[in-house]
């Protein structure tokens, strides 16, 4: 049978489905540089704008998987479990996650991205702390997993070349948004990196890429089934992306809080979120005997974090940078902090210098914003809100344009709302 | 204002409608290779599936004729008339054509195409003919257009060249099929070609791009305003392609018989369109009074298709190629000829090499197909209904298969149907 390139197009323009021949041609050709970027970025429109059934999802996702090589943890002697956020802002938990669950006694394998957009990435953040280097062999990974128990690092080439290739097409050509391409790109990267367990965070609300909880929730069936079906225990939590998480959204000053949590210490909702996570990561493995929160209490977290960064070369004791220029936010009546948007909190602090428009950018370690107030906080008239953290003070006025109208202080506290909205998976 | 493809791509993608101001962006940046082709593509494809309203529509094709040149016809003293097909089986209407309005008093200035795909191009049927040339100069084309009153040449490069590359690409990446970009293809290369007026023939059924009236009239009505918007007389026919046109689908075999109805014989279809078509350019000419019957039948079109074929190197009394390969498909009952397939017949024409399936293939002059029985014609079993011509007789098997199925011989003659089925325009 002969498949060509404007087959494949003309069929999801018109409204098919793709065959799982016409899949596995078409991500196999774009790999090797048949299918030309041109004609792949008009079918991923297509797909966008048509959509693609759960069978055409799956063997999407298989595709990318096959167009590179699935890891063998198995000489890692204990359970692997992973955990993957859709991202969102202040969003750190892996920080102090991976060590915390490698200390109750599984093997954290976590391959993370750089951010790009207004939300933060885990390489960059851990990039603050000096002499900490995100790329490792394929030995050193392995030997750390062993050894240590955790390893944060950036993904090699060899796991799904085609997603990486596609991922960049995406992002230059308006064709992000698109459920079975996210779901894909995720699941292709996460079941190729080998792990038996997967924890997934999808983020919901104005700092996250899904906006609705309905998105959200077809995205996460649509990844626990992906992993289901390639024999990774899967399962997902949708959590509040509406408001930052944590104080702090910007690189040092995300490491310096998450070893607030790993020292026992921490904002609320970055300790709840993190052991949600951890026991459902315990839980997948065979391990939801262990108390996390013990660990946290009794500083096995911590030490396992410490080990983890110097065995990547960074030193855990280090000072790390500090920005010379600050801005601060004040209220401007009293009241109670009744809304904080996370998206506005993301877009200031990418403007700060937190974060890159273009992947070869570089980023500030020290800008960010502190959030000094937070939803339900009581303020008076002239009180610090935020604190806006950069390298050069010509990048504050973006950022202030970026929080008009972030801030909302009012007469009443507004009624908690939950962080954990929904659970899918078994 | 600051304008980003990306942003552009999502407005559409989106539903939403494109500011002038992000229409003349883009097709500028994208001609100048600062929008890439793989952003274009996806663009493509939402407006492809997302549609455009008249004043995006318009707006785009200014945008594209604003990117080259708009010609000035004004030092030809005679009223220029243009006329454009959208494309069909065995449509040489052109080459009688041309001479026969200009032998009428005006000139007709016409930039063609190459075929690709089923349908033919004038020039390559041209071509067949020894020494005759498809490149003139600027100068070159205006004296002829002056000396002589038609001309028959390629485009140059200067003429809306974001057409040119946006055209190329929408045939790699199955972005062809949208009216608007059709619509804006066809107006923004015949607006800056200059003439005054311009007749349409858009083609409808099997053997056209456009298989419904519906879209055939959505198409001219949109080529109607664009034109009458930029101030070009614009009229056009929607006009029958389910059976080819005349007895012929091949280069040389086509300019035979153009020369017959030149000549005052020929078939009565090709003849009935000619004439519609030619009453139509002289009445939008303010030469209503003119009878182009007449100049068919005492040869004054014939001398003009001669100085015009001699004007551009070509020998008009050469003898054409012939094919060496001939096979004959025979009736196998007596009855009447009651369907041919036009788009059928296409591709056999093609494949017996009248047609390209690349731009850079070269054509057969001599391949193609005769239609010795045409719908209407009685037949006896055993009589030939077609011939198939090629240089090559290994090409015939392929033709064959394209034919299964696409002439039918029945007890009854098939009604009579009108070849021209509407007209939109003033």
């Amino acid at each position: 049978m002969s498949i060509s390139a404007i087959d494949v197009i003309r069929t999801k323009r018109d409204g098919g489905a793709l065959s799982d021949e016409q899949i596995d041609w078409v991500v196999d050709a774009y790999t090797r540089g048949v299918v030309a970027d041109e004609q792949m970025s008009a079918l991923a429109m297509a797909i966008l704008l048509r959509g693609m059934d759960r069978r055409e999802i799956a063997s999407w996702t298989a595709a990318m998987i096959a167009s590179g090589e699935r890891m063998d943890l198995g000489s890692v002697p204990r359970p692997t479990v992973d955990k993957h956020s859709t991202g969102g802002v202040g969003d750190k938990i892996t920080l102090p996650l991976a060590p915390l669950v490698a200390a109750c006694g599984a093997a954290v394998p976590q391959l993370s991205g750089r951010g790009l957009g207004h939300t933060g990435g885990t390489l960059d953040k851990l990039e603050s702390i000096p002499g900490w280097r995100a790329r490792l062999t394929h030995s050193e990974y392995v030997a750390q997993l062993r050894d240590v128990g955790a390893v944060i690092c950036a993904a090699g080439d060899e796991l799904a070349p085609a997603d990486r290739k596609l991922y960049a097409l995406r992002d230059v050509t308006g064709t992000v948004e698109s459920i079975p391409l996210i779901a894909s790109s995720i699941m292709s990267k996460k079941i190729a990196e080998g792990a038996s367990v997967l924890v997934l965070d999808v983020k919901v609300g104005s700092g996250a890429f899904m906006k609705s909880a309905d998105m959200a929730r077809e995205l996460a069936e649509t990844m626990v089934d992906l992993g289901t079906a390639h024999g990774v225990h899967t399962v997902a939590l949708l959590t509040a992306m509406d408001i930052p998480l944590g104080r702090t959204a910007g690189n040092a000053l995300e490491v310096v809080e998450s070893v607030e949590v790993l020292a026992g210490g921490g904002p609320a909702d970055i300790v709840e979120l993190t052991l949600t996570l951890a026991r459902e990561m315990l839980a997948g493995a065979g391990l939801a005997d262990t108390d996390p929160a013990k660990a946290l209490a009794d500083g096995t977290a911590m030490d396992v974090w410490r080990r983890m960064i110097a065995a990547q070369g960074g030193d855990p004791d280090a000072t790390l940078p500090t920005a010379p220029e600050k801005h601060v936010v004040t209220a401007d009546r009293d009241g109670y902090v009744s809304a904080l948007d996370a998206y506005a909190v993301g877009v200031a602090a990418w403007r700060l210098g937190a974060g890159r428009a273009r992947k070869e950018d570089p980023v500030s370690a020290a800008a960010g914003v502190v959030m000094v107030r937070k939803p339900g906080d009581s303020v008076r008239a002239g009180d610090p809100l935020l604190e806006l953290h950069a390298d050069d003070a010509a990048r504050i006025p973006a950022a202030l344009d970026a929080l008009d109208g972030a801030v909302v202080v009012a007469d009443t506290a507004p009624a908690p709302s939950p962080l954990v909205l929904d659970r899918i998976g078994e």
